[in-house]
């Protein structure tokens, strides 16, 4: 598999307005971007350190995985998403070595990257995302 | 702030016997260092992701942090940690903007690095840790 950095972090965040003032004012990073991705009933704010992207996610329905993810576990780390360039190939290869997919088959996501989740049974834990760029 | 880039992930593992081969196997990286952290009551297992390490935290112990936040929470990311040149100044500032810390001043932790924690309450729920390299 060609995994070559980590794409980004989802973080699940309650308010992007309450959230994005640590990043920015504490952390010194800047939001460039902020999208709705109506299919997965988020907000998405992003900021970008080193090789890879903070992804802020606040919920926009209480039917979002988000919303029942925060209210579960409280705010943190929801998934963390690999980057490759080949993400056919890469599902393939973890499926034939028993990994459970949540995504059989690629998906598009936020910022027009495609993408797939990965069981976090299957992970160590982990939801684990994959991504490949345009 | 001068923070560079995503230092390392820390994630919680019941076993680094079970969850290596995951990390090998399926994403194909390589663990190139196994350390105990004596203190901190847990082995370190770690991996490189383009600039950012992946540290497997299994604990040694039922005292351990990370025992407890397995017993919680289950296996998956325990901490964020961001690379800084300059930790004193990183920290010094968290505070001065309201961030409560857990470490007032940096210790030693793995591979060298001298680190220091910042509280989840403070960081929007992600466990976050500067760290300074050697």
């Amino acid at each position: 598999m060609d995994i070559t950095h980590i794409e980004h972090l989802g973080i699940a965040v309650k308010s992007l307005e309450e959230a994005i003032p640590y990043y920015e004012k504490v952390l010194g990073l800047t939001c460039y971007n902020i999208e709705e991705v109506a299919d997965q009933r988020v907000r998405t704010a992003f900021f970008k350190v080193g090789d890879t992207k903070i992804e802020l996610l606040e919920p926009t329905s209480e039917e979002s995985t988000i919303a029942k993810f925060i209210e579960n576990r409280g705010e943190g780390v929801h998934h963390v998403a690999f980057a490759t360039k080949n993400i056919e190939g890469a599902l393939a290869e973890a499926e034939q070595k028993g990994v459970r997919l949540i995504d059989k088959t690629p998906r598009a996501g936020a910022e027009g990257l495609t993408i797939a989740f990965l069981h976090p049974k299957s992970t160590g834990g982990v939801l684990t995302e994959f991504c490949e760029g345009k």
